[in-house]
């Protein structure tokens, strides 16, 4: 018997799926850089410039100092009883990996820990969320995760029963939810972020969507907020955000908030709140409202995305529910230990007074300022672009242009069988090796054209990055001329 | 409104899933060792021991150093600039982690990867895999995942289309495979392995399941073989693997092979064959069979499961069907680095002429040989047991004792509305401190009731936990004697 498994047998699930962030472009990129790597001069670039994922340390930055000493420490901890370990790390990453390995049961490191995470470690987690937002929590609460997508993926398959539930879910949006709403057979609901607003979100809107998905027969379950915005990069207004938990409370959904941006905020009239601050300050306790928030070590001036380390912390829920999430949980046993320790330092970093201080606040610090300018250099340069127009990235990693194609080009992307903005990126990514994202794997108003650009390229590479996307524009946009 | 998720209004399928190794007994376990913690003299015991998870390192097996040396110095690179560097870690160490950074594109190890992995750590996996079998493995058919089991759930996600998609799946088992089932929606076919004959694997047992589930409509996709088996610790004999590739090939069956304890076999007449080396030694090649083996970086000698480093290697399966497990990689962007970096270490560890060999080689056979002798005592002491008979554990990490229980206490525990051998883990439990995962969350003959018991506790605590076990049986069957 022939092997049986091919296309037509396997989930259609699996196979509605999409994930544009690593899709076919990406592919393509991955590919040329092969051919690059064997033959330099096969295309008209040096080196292919990823812009299609927040993976700062991929592109160059540098790692906080005090973190990976910590880490490195509690992956051997017989350093910590050898003098020349004094001369290799700084004595606070010393004293802290010494408290760590207090924490963990037996100091094993390379053992399974409980199931939502090692119990100190989120002890740490629970005062870091405490200090920063002035209401308690709890570390029963927290669920340490492998990076934040596990962490969602258990709430879409706590929350979806079949076809008719319903999520609700910013338009455009980061695709893991759509992703992961397809595998858990869900719905997405979609709302639509207003561009003209700068990526405003309407609860007006919010309503529009329930009612008419309420009306279809969708049971609507939950509201997915990203905040900072991916790919959109607006953080919310205080009052915005009040609206929202409202909205949620009144209609008994489960305010899933994707808070992973929130040390990425580069406007000074901006400022990232914590749903649970707003919702709390609003006098909602446990009772009121279904929370999830999630955090991650991928994002932040950290940007560990390979540590894979996250969290979300999950408040409202009855204990019988929270005892169902907590079986989730231990069917994969538990989230890697080293990722638990960077959650648990991200959420507590130095302190005035500890020896890495100033280096650490000046790495932070060099690093979200010069985020800041890359985002601001970006920004202006989209806004010269001949048809294209460009929010201001507040806040996370991310531009989302919008371009307006000639029709020739609309025509052309038809041929090819292929979305317009998708046929734009191809060519710019063929042409100077530049990696953008087209706007149709976020979502976007029908009719109109996106791509999303990460503004993590190094400072010195920018100039670069804009004068090859400038040029490309151009000849882009003369050889589709109407 | 009240918030409306309640255990009426979550996913079923979530409901229906169980995990006994940290159900019930274990969550029970935990809050006694609080008590103790608190006061000690709550419980007639000074510890919990937890048997019932296969978790080395929590209850003290140390890391292999050569492993965490490596791990240490990928966490904090800079340390390969500094001369005190040599003094802390072995030269065969520093080596290896300056060519694994060189294998890393930018040296980032805080960047997301691949989504398969790192090329570089493939490449040395796939020559371990070669090392081992004698037959060609190709790392693009390499997955590195964190740990094993979102491995065998992505397979479960590709296979599972509804209830009416079936996996054959052995009776006992590791309950990971009847979770993963049950979330994904699918049916176990169960097969029995044979306690009178060692836990054997009878293929006319295979074939009558097979028949029976295609009876009731069932397509049953797919055959999950543990090997060494877990719970039960048997090791398959290669003419038995010849009869089960051979009846994977002839009914279509995607063959799904837990190979975690390829390292931990204890007995001189028992070997490890990988199913790829048992199938290509049989003349099957890539069109005949569809094969995906499992391996983990929590088990071996190294017991590493707080990293959560493994891979699978999925063979036979067509390019399409690739790129749908390709993008369900992605979707969770890439396992965590250092579980990569580690899964490439086990299948590729100090060779001989290295400085740190003789030190590793010692620690290995250390454990291993400890292992071998504490499951021989365990095994002579169940056997000593008053209607107690316990296989041989000839590999992995357990030991699955049958128990034949008096009438009374089957009463007993029907009054208290729990299965016997629950009732006789919980008894075990509060009068001891040692932690049984009961038989019935691995699935047993029906009317036979066993236990699990990991092999694990330290040698030196072996004496004491067989008197706990050995004084408390007594009670147990006195109390409940007929």
């Amino acid at each position: 018997m022939a092997p049986p498994v091919t296309v037509n047998s396997i989930n259609p699930k699996v196979i509605e799926c999409e994930y544009a962030v690593r899709g076919e472009i990406v592919i393509l990129a991955q590919k040329l850089q092969e051919e690059i790597t064997k033959k330099p001069e096969a295309h008209p670039f040096e080196e292919i410039l990823y812009c299609n994922i927040g993976n700062p340390q991929s592109l160059g930055q540098q790692p906080i100092t005090f973190f990976r000493e910590v880490l490195a420490l509690c992956d051997h901890p017989s350093l910590l009883d050898k003098s020349e370990t004094k001369g290799l790390f700084s004595s606070d990453s010393i004293q802290r990996a010494g408290k760590i390995l207090e924490q963990i049961p037996g100091r094993a490191t390379g053992a399974y820990s409980h199931s939502q995470g090692i119990k100190g470690l989120r002890d740490t987690i629970a005062a870091g969320i405490e200090a920063r937002d002035g209401f308690p929590a709890d570390p029963n609460d927290i669920f340490l995760t492998d990076g934040a997508s596990p962490a969602v993926h258990m709430m879409m398959q706590l929350l979806i029963r079949s076809e008719k539930d319903g999520i609700l879910c910013p338009i455009p949006q980061y695709p893991l939810y759509s992703a992961s709403i397809a595998l858990h057979g869900g719905t997405l609901v979609p709302y639509y972020l207003d561009e003209a607003t700068g990526w405003g979100l309407e609860v007006s809107d919010l309503k529009k969507q329930l009612e008419t998905a309420k009306s279809k027969g969708i049971d609507v379950r939950a509201l997915v907020v990203i905040n900072p915005g991916n790919p959109t990069g607006q953080v919310l207004a205080e009052e915005n955000q009040k609206e929202i938990v409202k909205f949620c409370k009144e209609e008994g959904l489960v305010l899933l908030a994707d808070e992973v941006y929130q040390e990425n905020v580069y406007v000074p009239e901006k400022k990232f709140h914590s749903f649970k601050k707003v919702s709390r300050s609003m006098g909602y306790g446990e009772k009121d409202i279904h929370l999830v928030s999630f955090q991650s070590v991928s994002k932040g001036y950290y940007g560990e995305c390979g540590k894979r380390g996250g969290y979300m912390e999950i408040t409202g829920f009855g204990a019988d529910v929270r005892e169902h999430i907590y079986k989730l949980a231990s069917v994969n046993l538990c989230s890697n230990i080293s990722g638990q320790i960077l959650a648990s330092l991200v959420m507590s970093p130095p302190k005035v007074g500890d020896e890495s201080y100033e280096s650490y606040t000046a790495e932070r610090d060099g690093i979200l300022s010069s985020l800041a300018r890359r985002a601001k250099t970006l920004e202006d340069a989209f806004n010269k672009l001949e048809g294209v127009t460009c929010n201001k990235a507040e806040g996370a990693m991310y531009l989302f242009p919008r371009i307006t194609l000639p029709e020739k080009a609309i025509k052309a992307a038809g041929e090819a069988k292929t979305a317009p903005d998708a046929f734009y990126c191809r060519r710019l990514l063929t042409e100077t090796g530049i990696v953008f994202v087209p706007g149709s794997g976020f979502g976007q108003v029908p009719g109109t054209w996106h791509f999303r650009c990460t503004i993590l390229p190094q400072e010195e590479k920018i100039p670069a990055v804009v004068t090859r996307l400038t040029d490309f524009h151009k000849r882009f946009m003369e050889e589709f001329s109407d």
